[in-house]
């Protein structure tokens, strides 16, 4: 019943639970530092707000890549879903360090997100071109579209 | 191959990516106000919590207008979204402003929601009178939510 | 016109619904204990921490839920959706106790969000299953899965 819909999103769905999975691993540092009682504060503070961080910018993340994945196609968005999730890791653990001096600022993987907003423009942009001038340039667009998806995978 | 899905969505996902970089203009506030050093920390103190309190709500306004765009229609969602944006901007603002006085609480955008949320609630109605009352009445339902949208939309 | 897409997620958007009603309750216990100014303060940051926490983990639980509810069936969803919000409800009231001492954790709700996580895993395993092996197990499989969420809402 669902195979049709499920066909279009499994790959989107398949890195959103790879996300929530790092979410809960997130989570379960911020608890166990949290428990612990004899660690200096500043560790916990550092756990919480590389914490907080990262979930300010997750429903943000949420929706361009599904929204891409959505407009043109599932692929290129999952891949560069993975890829954020790889930037968000590294962000974390480097958060965490000792050496205060490289602690990285407020944001992270914005080429990332900004490839998927891109995405989502061109998919719009497809879909108004094809509604107004015919299906004629239907296929041309998509592989228009499909090349530029994959070049611009390439940085 | 997506068109038909996109079809629906496009105005939806078009104000989503508007409120991405709204998000994104917040982040770039709070990191630029967290690297200066020589202002005083209750600038920095008061964007800070302005983007939490925006982005605490964040997830709440997506999830409600998606669910009435497409529950019901999505050009009045679409536009009530819009309008919830230009109110997070003035939200955010004001809140930077001088006058500790004038600092608006920790809720805004109330009515915008309600109306999204009330679109979601005869979505569904409509959905469920159609199903179990038959399709006789489905074009007279819809006339009525559909009037009843615009009437909505005037305050 | 929406009616057949409405048909496959009215009772994920009805629990979205709840969720969002359920926020909002939050939002306003948080801004009217801000408002009071003759309460101790230990007061208003239990409330704003509780807030924060249950806010940290709505994006998770809102993708994990429709995930589930996209690519199974959307009835146990819906359904483990509710009992989340029952769980997040008692944890908040729970946080605003007197006694710190029984404090509950950063984390809860644990044991639903696998449930829904497993879901999704279930719904990607048998939509890949039916790709590629063919449409003659597809009811087997469905039967089993059926059974097996029936027997995942046990505990």
């Amino acid at each position: 019943m669902y195979s049709v819909v499920v066909e279009h999103i499994y790959l989107l769905v398949t890195v959103t639970l790879v996300s929530v999975l790092q979410n809960a691993f997130f989570a379960l540092k911020v608890e166990k530092e949290g428990k612990c009682q004899n660690i200096p504060t500043s560790v916990f503070e550092r756990v919480c707000c590389a914490n907080r961080n990262c979930m300010d910018a997750y429903p943000t993340f949420l929706a361009v890549m599904w929204c891409a994945g959505l407009c043109l196609n599932q692929a290129p968005a999952a891949f560069a879903g993975i890829i954020y999730l790889v930037v968000r890791q590294k962000y974390f653990i480097g958060y965490m360090g000792q050496t205060s001096q490289s602690t990285p600022g407020y944001l992270f993987g914005k080429r990332i997100l900004f490839f998927l907003f891109s995405m989502c423009i061109v998919g719009i942009f497809n879909y108004l071109l094809v509604h107004y001038y015919g299906t004629d340039y239907k296929e041309y667009v998509e592989t228009i579209t499909g090349a530029a998806s994959a070049l611009l995978l390439i940085p």
